[in-house]
């Protein structure tokens, strides 16, 4: 297999996109990708300071390694959730994430939730028994919260998010066989922000497949935890990417063709604008000020004022 | 496994309902609800002649078998396509739909398209090119014309399918995959005759799984055919439900879950008015006066009039 640019070996071969390419060419070519996103959706611009949630995985930090090499602006979060399952989760993650901001000269906020909210993602579910023994509703809530509290704080214009395309169609899949209105009309690879406190939000890897990423990772030697969240094991998100890898083993090309047709249909206008109940719902919480659907203060500060 | 209402062997147990249930009582159970999705979507009444589209396989002749059990006024039709395939499926198929109908004194119409249009679907797929070297589209193409057609010509009130939840679902999905609006908007357990010229339709299997009819077939003794139509081997529809069977198998109620939560999302205003295309652009096909999205001839009458 050679290089569609240049002829050489080719390190991948993208069957999705009939395209195989060198360590060069591929290194040239994902960047060139995430820019088309970044001006298709209008994300954001080279004016604009831009708020990167790292978590210490390929996605994010390759996804700040792009942005930075593509001449954003771009600082990075990383938020400690004290997570260890045996395998010093978050202290490990959160080393590598502030060993690239240090090796590439980039600024890096760190909230730690133990020492600033006084409890760790386990010990707040455990607590609050919201999720059925599993951590992922309360660490899903506390993440949001946070990285818009950092973003408003900041005056950052937009926050960005290292969801791939198999994340995004995992979310669409698992929406889609509920059939959830509200979540199917806002998700977007960017959601404007169209309340106050809300920062606008952008995933600029929505079109990159998963091994895209982890290829581009590996060869910029990009150092990120290879550990999945140890809580994410048996989760509902990893059983839909097992269904649709093999849908797009057998069809390649069918996760982004299902994306993309989405966003189409979208676009033509195939769902009621009144299908967004949450824009119809959201409020000031009384306590922080962030938008909320919940009556009185938000999920986030109830959870803490208990 | 004991039946749930009588305490004796269960002959099937349905993970995807909790129930168990001996031969009797799932002869009962069955019927039961084709009632409630004929009540629950107001397919038709006692008072309305039915017209059935019986392609001699289990599904079809189980839905004539309930419907005259139901005691629902329903004739049959069975189309000759002229398929043989090695083992007589056509044939094979119309000796037994006219046996059922014999064995229960029920009316059967017959069309036999070499006989009434001068070719057969295989011959009609081959003369026009068509749905790339398989003649499924040419053929669902002209069994809708003439189910149509004879539902009309016949005053029949409704015109009803054997589809089962296996099959809707497995059409929600293909459709939901490339997010086809127009047929998002028109999927649906009983279809208006809101054109002169349509006749209403009506599936009272949409929410039965297809083991259940299997199950509802084999327990009455009904005689079908088996095979499957020898050009559907490999077909799209046939790979989606290997995927949504893996689906169900993993997490019993997936189908029917997906299938109804769609339906509410439907009747809760999830997809706009406009997206129905169709609606729009349908006018009367000016040779046979059925309603087309065709300008001029509909692609019944243009297939046979080139």
């Amino acid at each position: 297999m050679k290089c569609r640019r240049c002829g050489e070996k080719a390190v991948i071969n993208m069957r999705q996109h009939k395209l195989a390419l060198c360590k060069e060419h591929y290194l040239d070519w994902l960047p060139e990708q995430v820019e088309r996103a970044i001006q298709k959706y209008h994300m954001f611009t080279r004016d604009e300071r831009i708020l990167v949630a790292v978590s210490g995985g390929k996605d994010s930090l390759s996804l700040w390694d792009i942005l930075d090499r593509l001449e954003y602006k771009a600082d990075g979060l990383y938020i400690g959730l004290g997570i260890d399952g045996g395998v010093s989760y978050s202290a490990e993650s959160q080393h590598l994430a502030e060993k690239f901001a240090a090796d590439h000269d980039l600024r890096l906020h760190v909230v730690d939730l133990a020492s600033q909210y006084g409890e760790t993602i386990p010990a707040l579910a455990a607590r609050t028994h919201r999720g059925r023994g599993k951590p992922c509703s309360v660490c899903g809530l506390s993440k949001r919260h946070i990285m818009n509290r950092v973003a408003h704080e900041g005056e950052y214009a937009v926050l960005v998010t290292g969801h791939n395309l198999d994340d995004e169609v995992a979310v669409l899949f698992g929406n889609t066989l509920t059939w959830s209105g509200s979540y199917l009309v806002r998700q977007a690879p960017v959601l404007p922000a169209d309340r106050p406190g809300l920062a606008r939000k952008a995933k600029p890897l929505c079109r990159i497949y998963e091994r895209e990423m982890a290829a581009y990772a590996l060869l910029r030697g990009i150092e990120y935890i290879y550990d999945e969240c140890p809580f994410a094991v048996g989760s509902t998100s990893i059983y839909y990417k097992e269904i649709l890898n093999k849908l797009e083993g057998d069809r390649p090309g069918a996760k982004l063709s299902f994306y993309l047709s989405f966003l189409q249909a979208k676009e033509n206008g195939l769902f009621s604008p009144s299908a967004d109940q949450q824009a119809v719902d959201l409020h000031a919480c009384l306590t922080c000020g962030q938008p909320t659907t919940a009556p009185g203060q938000c999920a986030f500060c109830r959870m803490f004022s208990k």
